[in-house]
């Protein structure tokens, strides 16, 4: 396990997008959004995944210095062609957008068509956020997860962000997969070694396995099977749920921005690499318009506090609200460092050396 | 089991309304909101929910004459007071208007505090749908369920409906609350003497149980416990994920209308009938903005088809699509008639009795 710090981390990333003559800022919002889910405990989204970005900029699947095109505009709404640019700041644009609609019109909804993956859906929220406004953002993701009765994976993990500012606490921070679990857990239980539980994932009968091993491998080769969506397999823990929110995102990003939606995202062609038609959803409020900003805060924070106080299940001592433990290891991460698996510091250092880039970090 | 005509059961309905002073197309709202929940084969949210809606006019906590009024209002947005008046009554006013700013803006997000229960989601999510439009509804709701690692119940069901129109087969229609199971589930659990399955409920110290009466006892009494949200109990499953569902509506719903939220919800003081204080969120979209309509609905049942021809697991036979149950129990009924429970039929008897209403059903 290495340690870096945190602006060491960024500068390396950032040089690394420099290298493809993305600009500064572009640079800057790219190692942004991936330090930043390492910071929050997230390292599944953060710079271990750089090396999926250099393979795409490498193969032409990410087109790093395509700019994002207005294809549709109203005062309120905007759809977006990422023009396969980098997902980040294909986001950041969309977002900046749709921030900007909400100050000046009260709302702002912005699709996002023939985008990359985008990294975590908590970095656009976050944006909103700090405008103080109510922010949500969505996206779909390559196909992971099987439908209710299926055994074809249709879905990504099509993850939902919402975020709220509080007063005189930290905000209220949502960004959660529409799966059970995100591939990641899956990797997490194969290396130990250990059995999954009933419900995370099908094999390729469609059958509830607990064989970590069997669904990577069917995962990777697209055998059959999947993750299963958040309530599982069949209809007794409401896995349809899961599966109509896995959808629900889908509609908002995919058909509305008139992209490529579920199993058509990411699906490659003859063998060569396809573009991966990520399409993102992004809404910013106006609190204002509703209520003032003052009695939303002091609510959020009451209700915040009021959950936090309701009676504790016997052997629990602490409720937790959504984006809390994310900030303990972002206060963490910024005294210590941040911890980085040794094999993801090597693939940073190899990364550097086929860039040219100094490896200081 | 009696069988009842639509016709009649909607006429019978509105004659209830009628006999406060509500108007005859007020007096309809309402009837067609339940009688659309029967139809749909929901019957928790069906006639059989009159009685309540009865004895709160009765006891004064819904206002059947009051007016929803609006508080602020944009080109795009609203917030309203539902003046404590008929919950269906007050979100149609709400959803009328979030569709007139839709079709005028693009878009119409409206709140609404101060209501009361508005019936099944879905009927307005389906008005908005009528209008070719998509359609978001969700409400926050009397306390059922409890947080991860809690034992108090501090939300409700809090549903989520998301409607979105399809060429040539029938559109996609979601409603789902964010709990793993209905109230109404358990009840059936408790009348067939069966155990529950773990992972729907908790006990009065926040523990997994198998027995519905005690949790449907307690849940009655405020004894503490209730039920989980969608996920399960912890974390294993990710009920942290229907935790946050559950928050994300009361937020929209509770919070950013300046209403009440989480256990606020229907608090009676002193023993005395408190006001329902049920908020509410509505959207509506006007597609055209993003992408035309025609490719939209095209993509749409490009989606469903794309998802009901993906291989099933083995012993499935049929992938379903949201809102499929239900359109096939709508179409039976309509011609067969509504089964309606011996015990509801008898409500509705005693109902007619005491507003002196012709009872022909």
């Amino acid at each position: 396990m290495a340690v870096v710090q945190k602006e060491k981390l960024m500068k390396f990333t950032q040089n690394v997008f420099l290298t493809y003559g993305v600009n500064k800022k572009d640079a800057f919002i790219c190692a942004d959004n991936l330090v930043l889910a390492d910071m929050r405990g997230i390292p599944s989204h953060g710079v271990a995944r750089l090396k999926r970005y250099v393979d795409g900029m490498n193969n032409g699947v990410i087109l790093p210095l395509n700019k994002p095109e207005i294809v549709k505009e109203t005062a309120v709404t905007a759809n977006i062609d990422g023009k396969a640019g980098l997902g980040q700041i294909v986001g950041h644009f969309a977002t900046s957008l749709a921030i900007k609609k909400a100050k000046q019109s009260g709302a702002g909804i912005v699709t996002v068509r023939n985008s990359n993956h985008y990294g975590i859906a908590g970095y656009y929220s976050q944006m909103i956020l700090n405008e103080n406004l109510l922010g949500i953002s969505m996206t779909n993701s390559a196909p992971l997860v099987v439908p209710t009765f299926g055994r074809e994976m249709v879905f990504g993990t099509n993850p939902i962000s919402l975020t709220a500012p509080a007063k005189d606490r930290k905000p209220f921070f949502l960004d959660m997969a529409t799966s059970v679990v995100p591939r990641g857990k899956l990797e997490v239980y194969n290396r130990e070694g250990k059995p999954l539980p009933d419900g995370w994932a099908v094999d390729e009968n469609g059958q509830v396995t607990t064989d970590p091993g069997k669904v990577l491998n069917n995962l990777l080769n697209r055998m059959g099977g999947g993750i299963l969506p958040l309530g599982g397999e069949g209809e007794l823990y409401s896995g349809y749920k899961g599966y109509g929110m896995a959808i629900f995102v889908d509609i908002l990003s995919g058909v509305l921005s008139g992209g490529a939606y579920a199993n058509l995202v990411n699906k490659s062609k003859n063998g060569k690499p396809a573009p991966a038609n990520v399409s993102h959803f992004f809404m910013a409020l106006d609190i204002e318009n509703f209520v003032d900003l003052d009695t939303f805060t002091t609510n959020m924070t009451d209700l915040m506090n009021r959950l936090q106080n309701s009676d504790k299940a016997t052997n629990q001592k602490h409720i937790f609200i959504h984006g809390e433990k994310e900030y303990v290891k972002h206060e963490k991460y910024e005294k210590e460092g941040i911890p980085l698996q040794d094999k993801v510091y090597d693939t940073l250092r190899s990364i550097a050396e086929q860039r040219k880039v100094n490896f200081d970090i």
